[in-house]
């Protein structure tokens, strides 16, 4: 049943908890991991004490992890490297990625967001840094995942994309076991789509949440916020069943249902009443839905597509309408067709 | 833009708490509401004291809700009737009223369920019990949707279908409001075989938090059971948009992640290691999604559809095979293609 697994030695750039966590599910495999961090502190700690406790509070991490602070130490002789950096951070470390690989990687990112202005997916800003001496393959991986419960070995289930079915399946080996399953899509927009855009939704059951309304009202936010992501994706050539899965819904219910998620907790505090720049110097973290519904607000214009969700939460957070007045005006909206609204997303698929 | 609302008198059947939270609707818009339930004390307290409060705790009722526990006098000239009464007394109810009505009425159900044996759909069990002198139209509303979020004025979206969308679009007429949103959907048979369904996937939803597994499994179970979910649907000749949508992933949503969903609360009994028999007898309740899930588990045979959730779940509730072993058996299926199983959704339609 199983393809021979090959023991490998495998990077990870970023060691966040997104990273670790992901570090750990390799290393379980028996696979070698350099996994790289800028603190030379906090991989001094990984090395010596097998913890990361800023990120991975209490766990014990596999020894097979080795902490690098030196990038060209931890790409030395690999073949496939886990980009787990912040969305932001993305350019400046592939441009020492590709500095220092002497031959062309796999690079398999796990972040999730849209670049602003230039509205490129992270897939498409690894093409644009890297050159065919530097890159061979570029998978994404992503998927309901709390870091926190892969660390605990909780059953996990991700999506591995890429253009290259190889690359994808490649990937799928290296990290499938027992507790985190590992599915192939070759839908490398609607994967990267759909993970982006559930921040947008988040953030604004969040604010529902934060208004005192209950579960009926965020079951249809989130179930509206599917279609308008879809509706996007579609138009962006994602194939539309792909928000249908895991990385569509099932990672919007667990960033919307989560009071874990950040950009759920920014929305919550807004919906009480908390200015958006005070939300954020509170936090003293990025919130990365705020990004990306300036992103996606941007996108709805270029491909002309109705985003009722994204445009409240847009008016919401940077032209100070009340929250409490922007979402009373969606549910008010005169749709009432349910399945006219379905249709529009499948419709251009459907007609080829 | 608004049909204009003429006012009505209306008769609802069940004054449990989801029957009195939509005459409460009814009664908002300015109808007249007969509410029948068969408690004659009941009954005095909603006409004398307008509370309900074994159902609705501290809610107010408008003073258009009349109690009445006589049928004929509930039905006495009404075109419109809402059944609100358990599936299990859908039958029962139903011959008393072809018996009451001196004219054909529109039923509108909002029950959740298959009967088992028969494996009909409720409004299937409407038209075998009715005649053409006593039933002119059936209509299902459908939804997320707690009780006591209605009542509070909270805002829900439903959906409401029928064969015949004239009588979809009476009923939205009645009951859409500012808080209460009334989508149509001309698909009858998605819209009931979802809300049915989902209470399996909240029982098993139940089952991986009873036994302390975290939101990426259930965020798993969520989408993998919408797609089973779909894809016995559609066999059924549902249209798969229709799990898309506020009756399908958004009903699972509600059901899934509120601890007040009594198919939840089962479920993680169950996953806590007790034993069906004792939880039921503890909740003293009916639990919908156990008779379900046998229907469920016959209709998967019937149309020879893959449901392995619902399977797992019949070997947990009717083999007991222990709730651990099914969920990790489950997690370990070699199905690691997710389109493959996202196609075969959609794969009749799609090359109709």
């Amino acid at each position: 049943m199983w393809r021979v697994r090959k023991v490998k030695t495998i990077t990870v750039l970023g060691a966040g908890s997104w990273g670790t966590a992901l570090a750990m599910v390799l290393a379980d495999n028996g696979h070698t991991v350099n996994l790289w961090g800028h603190k030379a502190e906090q991989m001094e700690e990984i090395n010596s004490k097998h913890t990361n406790e800023k990120y991975l509070k209490g766990i014990k991490l596999p020894e097979g992890i080795k902490g690098f602070s030196d990038l060209s130490g931890a790409l030395e002789g690999v073949e496939t490297v886990i980009l787990a950096v912040p969305t932001k951070a993305v350019r400046e470390v592939l441009q020492k990625v590709k500095k220092t690989v002497s031959n062309p990687v796999i690079i398999v990112h796990v972040s999730k967001g849209i670049e602003p202005d230039t509205l490129l997916r992270i897939s498409e800003m690894i093409t644009e840094e890297m050159d065919d001496r530097s890159l061979r393959d570029v998978v994404v991986l992503s998927g309901p995942s709390h870091a926190e419960e892969v660390s605990l070995r909780h059953p996990t289930t991700v999506t591995v994309s890429s253009v290259n079915m190889e690359a994808a399946e490649h990937v799928q080996d290296l990290f499938m076991n027992q507790h985190f399953r590992v599915y192939t899509n070759p839908d490398v927009v609607g994967v990267e789509i759909g993970g982006a855009l559930k921040n947008i939704i988040a953030l604004a059951a969040g604010i529902t949440d934060g208004l005192g309304y209950g579960d009926n009202a965020k079951a249809a936010l989130i179930t509206r916020g599917l279609a308008e992501i879809a509706r996007l994706g579609s138009k962006m050539g994602a194939n539309p069943l792909t928000f249908s899965g895991l990385t569509g819904i099932g990672d919007l219910i667990v960033t919307c249902t989560s009071v874990h998620s950040r950009n759920w907790r920014a929305g919550n505090q807004l919906g009480k009443g908390m200015k958006l720049q005070n939300v954020l110097d509170d936090m003293g973290m990025v919130v990365e839905g705020v990004r990306t519904t300036k992103a996606a607000h941007q996108l709805a214009r270029k491909y002309n597509v109705q985003m009722p969700i994204t445009q409240a939460l847009y008016e919401v957070l940077f032209n100070d309408v009340p929250p409490k007045q922007a979402v009373d005006s969606l549910m008010g909206r005169m749709k009432t067709h349910e399945m006219e609204d379905l249709f529009n997303i499948l419709g251009e698929k459907m007609t080829e």
